[in-house]
């Protein structure tokens, strides 16, 4: 058994210091590789398996609501992405330049797509004609570029995978119904697939997408008291469309401006799926989102009988409805059983040959530890119950530690405590003046996360200014 | 009925103009738009959705393989794009060059891959140390740049979609297996899902892949007698591991060089669909690949219980796992027939009140034209099996027009007469000599399509030059 310990002890510990377990997790659960291109990861097998599963799922609930994908080019003209004059303020200066085309310089520069606004508006306008060519509800699955300074795997690289929706309505009311929903669908979905509860809300102007009307948020606490935006709704107004020239023909066959809504969720989801739900021995994966739900470990596996039993054990499960494999390598068990606490694996089922004397096998749950003897008969019924009994009490797990870990601060000294104990979420009332965010910012590092969807009132004046307060607001330091 | 003349005299017949009968039915079927990336395309939902279905179908047959998904980045360095010659010779003159990052210049510039093998290589030398680590087998799902002079709509666009294959052996025999097990692999597909009937072969030293050793490819043919390269599969042997240093440790702890294969299959393939099985009225699409393979279409649909009638039915339809729609629009009958028959959906469901007192529809299919009356409670069982018979007779009439168009020549004289009317593939024997590739090319703008699998000798003598001849050659000009 020398072997797991020497795996588990390849990890620091996250009490020891965060970020290095965050990077040896990633590393150890082979999740994603580093690349010759400074800032842009590899996704390994086991990291892009997370990112097919998460896009298998939002897809089918996208299309639920009559979303459609298309693909749009990947190159922006320079001038097309200057058409709304805040949208290029927020990402000319974080964009890839194509110059060349071939041997040529190219007549116009192309930026490498950092966001697809400025192509589905250049695209509508043509497409949009009457008022029976709305709504428009498409979506792309793609890769973009921000050239960041400072990267880490998952959470901020140079190229990440997302999906951007771009909607285009008849109605303010419509495009605002639309927003809304796709946040909830966003957060139904980040509770439900993947264990992680989210706090619903909107942007202050200043943290706001360049160019919205308004955004929401999800917003989700990780293990180390640190905020991750976790998907983005945009509210759009007739902004992009007034600047880009999207009309309609109402019905009376009056020229209209459309309105418009954008909504992304990205790769950077696996880096909250580990940081809400990794322990010091790796990844813990919830069973909806896992690749693989159950591993069979068969024990002294030279024994007669005993890789014909996993084999059949593993079988049973396929067919049960389980994504299962067996490790027959020739490893020790104990390293098996430290690679699949490492990868995060939620159940793992060890076989050895008195168990098959006794007719049982032992069931291991990755995310408690717990032990259970299975009748082999029983398995069947009993794995697929277990995997929703750990979907289910993983979410209650990071809820109650997301609720044990937001605070209410009325006095700016109880903020500053707070924050600077990097407690969690801290919910404090605002003002509504950026001043007071800035120096927020300034003085404690934090910023504002979002103003809750649920409103309540803690207190009647500001947190930093001490005027009379308009929002409560969810605050905290953040990836 | 006037309108449904109207859409379809909206499309040049492909007697008249087969290009320009190509680009109305991708522009009337709404598969693509133009955007203002010249060069680049719009996949609109309906061609996005035959992607998705492509994607869906190969990646399991890929998975049933032991194939893994993984992501690259999407930019090369330079310097490592020149790391094995003859591929850079390939491919520099072609890529779009990336020189700035953000508001500076880059240090060194980054290709947009054009194609991954060296992201691959630089990948698998850090990966692959043991024996134990192979066979390496990842793919990945992503678009690719060539910044091509002349453009059409999925045949040739600046950016495409497509997947790539890299794997990674112990042995030389290894991965010649995998080439050929892709490249079948590929074949059935064709002809299994998109029935599309297709020459396996290899290509000559002139045609083959840059920096491979030996490329393997299908050729399809179009409807106008022209080829499609509609895959390839290449053997690259150990010349990229030694240019990138990929070595393992076998079990005699000898270090030795992997040999590699990559493949690749692309959004081209929709363009084949399109010119393989379209006819003067559109898109004929094969229902394994149709995203809508029935649509209901109610007659007098205001009558009293039509579209109830017109719900049942879709649902019962839906329940027996067809993939269908209703069209309720306010459009004609005739309009919606002729939609229907553009967007190339194998089945139309006519329901009008009289068929529904006669507790019947009409069952009309989009290849042959062909009325039937069913009963209604026999669509379920009906429908699906009538998806099946087209999906067959389909193929089986490519097959029939493809072979009705392959001929052999003999003579050079033949040769040139039958490249000259474009009937379709050509077969003829060939010396060997590049010298004969490139007079016949210069002579008849005809290329050598591949030397097929199932080798013949229809000649003694090379269909050029008259010297002994060492291969059977498809040749045909080609997409």
């Amino acid at each position: 058994m020398a072997n797991d310990k020497k795996l588990v002890e390849e990890i620091t510990s996250m009490e020891e210091d965060f970020a290095q377990w965050y990077t040896d997790v990633v590393k150890k659960a082979d999740l994603m590789g580093y690349s010759s291109v400074k800032g842009c990861m590899i996704f390994k097998p086991a990291g892009y398996a997370l990112w097919e599963n998460i896009q298998h799922e939002l897809d089918r609930r996208f299309k639920e609501t009559g979303v459609e994908n298309v693909y749009m080019p990947m190159f922006i003209p320079e001038s097309l992405l200057e058409r709304e004059k805040e949208h290029v303020e927020g990402f000319a200066p974080e964009v890839a330049w194509v110059t060349h085309g071939g041997l040529n310089p190219l007549q116009e520069r192309l930026c490498v797509r950092p966001t697809s606004e400025t192509l589905f508006c250049d695209f509508y306008k043509d497409e949009i004609r009457s008022y029976r060519d709305l709504p428009k509800l498409y979506n792309q699955w793609c890769s973009v570029v921000r050239w960041e300074k400072e990267t880490r795997p998952f959470l901020r690289s140079r190229e990440f995978l997302w999906q951007e929706g771009h909607t285009a309505h008849a109605t303010a009311e419509e495009a605002q119904e639309r927003t809304i929903l796709m946040l909830k669908l966003y957060a139904d979905f980040c509770e439900e697939f993947l264990a992680i509860p989210v706090i619903m809300g909107r942007k202050t102007d200043k943290e706001k997408f360049a160019g919205a009307e308004a955004t929401y948020t999800i917003e989700a606490l990780m293990h180390d008291g640190k905020a991750l935006q976790s998907g983005t709704s945009h509210n759009f107004g007739d902004g992009f469309a007034k600047a880009f020239g999207i009309q309609y023909a109402d019905k009376d066959n009056r020229l209209k401006y459309v309105y418009q809504t954008s909504w992304g969720l990205t790769t950077r989801l696996i880096g909250a799926l580990i940081m809400v739900h990794g322990d010091n021995s790796g990844l813990v994966l919830p069973p909806a989102v896992a690749p693989v739900q159950a591993v069979v470990i068969p024990v002294m596996q030279r024994k007669e009988g005993v890789l014909e039993k996993a084999a059949e054990v593993e079988e049973m499960l396929r067919n049960a409805g389980v994504r299962v494999k067996t490790d027959d390598s020739d490893k020790s068990p104990g390293w098996k059983y430290a690679e699949q606490e490492m990868r995060g694996i939620p159940l793992r089922v060890e076989l050895g040959p008195r168990d098959i004397e006794q007719g049982q096998a032992v069931v291991v749950r990755r995310d408690t530890g717990e032990k259970t003897t299975v009748a082999l008969d029983e398995l069947e019924s009993a794995v697929p119950k277990l995997l929703d009994t750990i979907q289910k009490e993983m979410l209650e797990r990071a809820r109650a530690h997301r609720d044990a870990h937001t605070k209410d601060a009325v006095t700016y000294e109880e903020f500053q405590d707070l924050i600077g104990r990097q407690v969690g979420f801290v919910r404090a009332m605002w003002c509504g003046d950026q001043a007071c965010e800035d120096k927020i910012k300034e003085d404690t590092a934090a910023t504002s996360r979002c103003m809750p969807m649920e409103q309540e009132k803690i207190s009647d004046v500001c947190v930093c200014c001490q005027r009379p307060a308009k929002k409560l607001v969810v605050w905290g330091k953040a990836y």
